[in-house]
């Protein structure tokens, strides 16, 4: 780890502290992801914030050398075959109802064997969503790489639509564009590489399978690269040979209800409200029940994060948000048309991250 | 799904029912994979199984079609936007403190609000490790796709070892790997794969850079594919180049620990007491504090789950566990060895599911 990424690190931690509940003195990080943004390493069982002073990092044996070597901004502690993370964790710091010990995300079968150790369930909170919050607001080193896994993604897209034919299947697709992205340099795929076709686009999440794609066929190619952990998310639905009017019809309800909802965004913003003004678009158009889904969803070391874009979302946009927008039409017995960008939300608007032209 | 596969995951649910903890009326399952498991489906909310009658799979609007055209062994009701699944169950069945409902796998978070859904916290039960023992032992079509899963990771070892010679990077090698799974029929990997060349070596999940291979370097491979959503999981450790006596010597050691211990599983045996053998031939060595992880694992929907092979396992090995075997020796600033076989636990033995052979 260099100095400058060092310091990145530190950099969210020290957000994070600012934001700790006033009665918390520590905050357990259970969370691998949450435990990756904080440090960059994605194998350790445990990490623990203080509110003042060094950061550590309980790591079992199997993982523990290699976190030695590429974590520099927090101390790395040996967690032992049989030892109790909690209990290292109570012997390091005071846990008491006046310095308490905070804790993301655990399971209920941990939280007793948490509460057993520290003897009193007063002392602990459960606080998951200060790190939803802050992860949703990009620095601009994770700009930079959701921004390089976005270009990546775009290769994807321009193999998926050489790929896309009448006679190839769905998964020589996925195969083709799987391996441009690798050689890209993407660190493995987002998610699941989605392509379907025919009426299996009605599914938005239609399972890959070996179904062979015929003339006439709507294909939605839904895929994602990873650069550093973070990701990139893309959707461009095509047809294998001609378009006929009514996919035409479909298609073009779904692209303005994008170029709507993408001009509707900018930081201040209630993410609602943009997920109403795409729904509105298909609600008119006559598809109301056809728009399974949320409009959008934050994009970072998840593929799916905060904030939400959807109808019953509270959060407010704000810039350093990076959000997918994806509306889409599914008619079962006929198939579907997704259309989706990787976006950054800024003062006055967006910055597509995502740039592969629409194929129709 | 055909009548046949319908049958199976019936069966599944049909073994599930008979170790129901005795006052458990419903049992609820949150878990996606455990999900997967019983239906066959991965993308729902929640699955109620009852001691009699039918199972119901709650799906939100966005996969609801598509459960309802994949899934036969379950009823499949809506979940619509802002509904509680929680309140869905109350509403559904009854329970008591003689009608308990289990769950498998739930934060501390949903559980809080389970309790309160159901006003009496000792009407519920968290009962995750049945799951997880009947999951253990594999039924025969799981058996199959495992095997499956198996030869596509044995081609993946073969293209490694064309692939792997000084000068090329552990990225290029990994692209063509699971290019070539794909190819054969892998719906994606099973884990991320891990590439590690010479130094390296010594971390046994270093992460996937863009190193280029050097002449005489180890070179761990370690891959997996997935069909029908079971996994395999295989390492081969190879030299770029001419192997040198000390390379020779470590890597004799990490093979003997595994013939060992191979021979050393059947039905009936102690899991810790197969890690206890090839620990022994590792010590003897002289490299006991190099062997940082355990023996190995279960591998089924998941890439790691019971029985384990470590020290302190408590489990009984099973005919019908999936299990690797897989030592390793870590030397900082040298490198590492790990040799890993998927392979079914039998009365009399284990049948070897990956069959690559051993490059050295």
């Amino acid at each position: 780890m260099s100095n400058r990424s060092r310091r990145r690190y530190l950099d969210k931690i020290f957000r994070f502290r600012a934001q700790f509940p006033q009665d918390v003195a520590n905050f357990l990080v259970l969370n691998n992801v949450n435990i990756r943004y904080f440090t960059g390493f994605g194998g350790a069982a445990a990490l623990l914030i203080p509110r003042e002073g060094e950061s550590v990092l309980y790591v079992s044996e199997t993982n523990f050398e290699q976190a030695r070597y590429e974590v520099k901004n927090a101390r790395v502690e040996m967690l032992k075959r049989g030892e109790n993370v909690f209990q290292k964790v109570c012997q390091d710091v005071k846990v008491s109802v006046k310095d308490k010990l905070s804790v993301d995300l655990i399971s209920i079968e941990n939280w007793r064997v948490l509460v057993k150790t520290v003897n009193n369930e007063d002392c602990l909170v459960v606080a998951g969503d200060v790190i939803k919050g802050l992860r949703a607001v990009k620095f601009s080193d994770e700009v930079e790489l959701i921004r390089r896994a976005c270009r990546i993604a775009d290769v994807g897209v321009s193999v998926a639509r050489e790929m896309v034919k009448p006679g190839v299947s769905e998964q020589e697709v996925i195969a083709e564009v799987e391996y441009a992205m690798r050689k890209q340099g993407s660190g493995g795929t987002a998610f699941d590489t989605i392509v379907t076709s025919g009426a299996n686009c009605a599914f938005p999440h239609g399972s890959c399978k070996s179904r062979v794609i015929r003339e006439g066929d709507f294909v939605v190619v839904d895929l994602g690269a990873s650069v550093g952990g973070y990701r990139s998310d893309i959707t461009r639905t095509m047809v294998a040979g001609k378009i006929d009017s009514r996919q035409q019809e479909i298609y073009g309800i779904v692209r303005a209800a994008q170029d709507l909802a993408l001009k509707a965004i900018r930081a201040g913003v209630r993410a609602a409200d943009v997920d109403a003004v795409a729904r509105e678009v298909i609600d008119r158009a006559g598809f109301r029940d056809c728009f399974v889904h949320n409009l959008g969803h934050g994009v970072g070391l998840e593929v799916h994060e905060a904030p939400a874009l959807r109808p019953d979302s509270r959060d407010m946009l704000e810039t350093g948000n990076v959000v997918t927008v994806e509306p889409g039409i599914y008619i079962v017995g006929f198939g579907g048309v997704r259309v989706e960008d990787t976006v950054l939300v800024t003062e006055e608007g967006v910055e597509k991250l995502t740039n592969a032209t629409y194929p129709l």
